[in-house]
């Protein structure tokens, strides 16, 4: 019988998904669940972006683009590097990809040689993992807690590098935890994959999606770093799959021949869609929906407290919380079941975000209004009898 | 220095795309370029499905799907098969894709060991043998020449087998050719494949571009084979990147877990257009379309063979014709250097397509109407001093 190839059994499915069924079933039954399980914004995408791929599909554009995105589309992203942080990251350097995951896949296609090994958080963004085995590279979890605000510190990279370390990915906000990198934490870590002709890789997605201050790039730490990005979370645009990548210079070239033959082109009417997303009335819009997601920490932070599941790490960021829930619970998953079938309430499990722990931890995302978390957590409230 | 992982080393960039920047070039400088080297319909997507993806854009429908794609679309192409084809593909054998290219990343991502053996034809597109490579699996060329239709034959693959082949990749119609395999041949290949372990692909992205009769499809010659397709050229969808592949039961859940890995969904407003990709209005446009290439073949065909290009292959389907160009150069690649400065004619060199005699030929897109070929073909004519 023909098989799948070995990299297949280190590749996990999303836990979360299991979960997801059941709330639909319970959901057909009439049943009302509270959703804070998903990775997503619940905001649609903003009207002047969909208005701007509107009409571009009405003038014919969809054909195939340049492998690495329109031009002037990879020019606006170099003007927001410059306009919002500050930055100089010239058009050349930029990739536009399948969003921050079509980002990794080419970075991971381009960097990773079968069995070097690379240093990721533990909790960390799953699919990193296995991206990376997909192409051949070798997964080592450096385990981050609240001592270091669930972020790697250059002593663990440095400790944890060897002979086959090739490089460090890290998030900033991270996911499962909101938590941010300073720029000179960021600099710190650069300076000790540098020193070891390491690659650096900074995932900040999540930027724009910051409640206390804006997030620094590291893109301002260094034209040797890879910083991937995404429309998908500040600019809301996760259906549309587009992203963009900043690569240093010597690999631009490489990334491209992977595009061409990988990709042909990132999705044409998302492109012309992403072309309205720096403009002032659309950043007005998502300004706003900052505000909405800053209210909405600002809640449930508190109130998860209060029932005893404490928000360990600082979340600045993103929108989630991670929460040590062994006060309530021995294990995050079978609380995670109980409280979809009890509570009607759907939370991501620890096990979803790395073998550090994950027992102990459970991910709640707001992603969903102010009234909705209030209903949530009385539900939680009376499920954990508190 | 860091540097690109060594698989890089094997990966070619498109050679045509030097012609292209030149052509843009010497429009840029004024002179009229008749472009004849791309690889997509000149068509604009049709307006129903252009019309789907708006009212779903209006709707909020812009958030991410199931990582195998949207259920209805998933029946929407089980349905397509059983009325075009007759054949039963059950919806759940089917994953929606980013392009026929998402179909192939995670076709190779889930059977490619690193090391292991894939027969590709040469010529054959030229992605396939990257792709392949980019998840460290081996291409070997099988060379195909005029006198088995540019086709590998049972006996070539059987002999070309050995203890490290892991399977076999076939298109049809192919790419540069355009030629077709018969349901008998891809029974026969398959048998070769099945007998010996192996993997069958077969990708019939240009399924519905062929002009003496429908091309028969893999599924029909057993559920062991995955098969490949795309909105990309019939349905004339290139830029929203969107495709599918039928999986064999047994590796559903394993191209789900890449899926939901790699990629997250496939484009959401792009499932939602080709929702209306099978309706009867859009398939009468389709028709009127795929008339019109005929036209084309039939005008291009004959006046390239007056001229000493002659067409090698049957050219039964897709928009390319394959030229053997030895009685006007030595060389394909300078000829469409030449071709291009000198008489303003854009073709892609043989180069492009394999190692298998690439001099010799060159490859003429009829993605442009008539008037414009016929024009083409004149200063050809010219050019070659017939
Ligand atoms: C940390 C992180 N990186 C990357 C991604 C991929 O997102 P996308 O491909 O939609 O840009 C996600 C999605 O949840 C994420 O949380
Ligand atoms: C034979 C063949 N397969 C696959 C593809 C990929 O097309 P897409 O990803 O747009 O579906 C192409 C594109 O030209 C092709 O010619």
């Amino acid at each position: 019988m023909p098989r799948s190839a070995a990299r297949l059994a280190d590749i996990a499915p999303f836990h979360v998904v299991e979960l997801l069924t059941r709330a639909r079933e319970l959901e057909a039954a009439g049943r009302d669940i509270i959703h804070m399980e998903v990775g997503e914004p619940d905001f649609a995408t903003p009207a002047p972006i969909v208005a701007a791929a509107v009409d571009a599909l009405n003038s014919g554009k969809t054909l195939y683009t340049q492998a690495l995105g329109l031009p002037e589309l990879r020019q606006a992203i170099s003007d927001f590097y410059r306009h919002r942080y500050g930055v100089a990251v010239p058009a050349s350097r930029i990739a536009v990809t399948n969003g921050a995951s079509g980002a990794l896949n080419l970075a991971f296609a381009c960097l990773a040689d079968p069995g070097r090994e690379w240093l990721l958080a533990d909790p960390g963004y799953p699919c990193n993992r296995h991206i990376l085995r997909t192409y051949e590279g070798r997964p080592v979890s450096i385990p981050v807690g609240p001592e270091s605000n669930f972020q790697p510190t250059p002593a663990q990279v440095g400790a944890a590098w060897n002979e086959h370390t090739a490089g460090l990915l890290v998030a900033s906000p991270a996911n499962p935890t909101g938590t941010l990198l300073t720029l000179p934490e960021i600099a710190a870590l650069a300076e000790v994959c540098r020193a070891r002709d390491g690659h650096f890789l900074v995932d900040e997605i999540y930027h724009g999606l910051t409640y206390e201050c804006d997030a620094p790039t590291a893109c301002a730490a260094g034209d040797d770093i890879w910083v991937i990005n995404s429309f998908s979370k500040y600019f809301q645009m996760t259906g549309w799959r587009l992203g963009w990548m900043v690569i240093p210079e010597a690999f631009v070239r490489d990334v491209e021949k992977l595009a061409q033959n990988l990709v042909l082109c990132p999705s044409t009417p998302a492109q012309y869609a992403a072309l309205a997303a720096f403009r002032p009335e659309t950043i007005a819009i998502l300004e706003e929906r900052r505000a909405e997601f800053r209210r909405r920490r600002d809640f449930l932070a508190p109130a998860l407290e209060a029932i005893g599941l404490s928000v360990v790490a600082r979340p600045e960021g993103a929108f989630y919380l991670y929460c040590n829930c062994s006060a309530v619970a021995a294990d995050s998953f079978a609380l995670a079941r109980k409280l979809l079938e009890d509570a009607g309430v759907a939370a991501t499990p620890g096990l979803d975000f790395g073998a550090n722990a994950p027992e102990k931890y459970i991910r709640f995302a707001y992603t969903t209004g102010v009234d909705r978390l209030a209903e949530a957590v009385e539900r939680l409230r009376r499920h954990c009898g508190r």
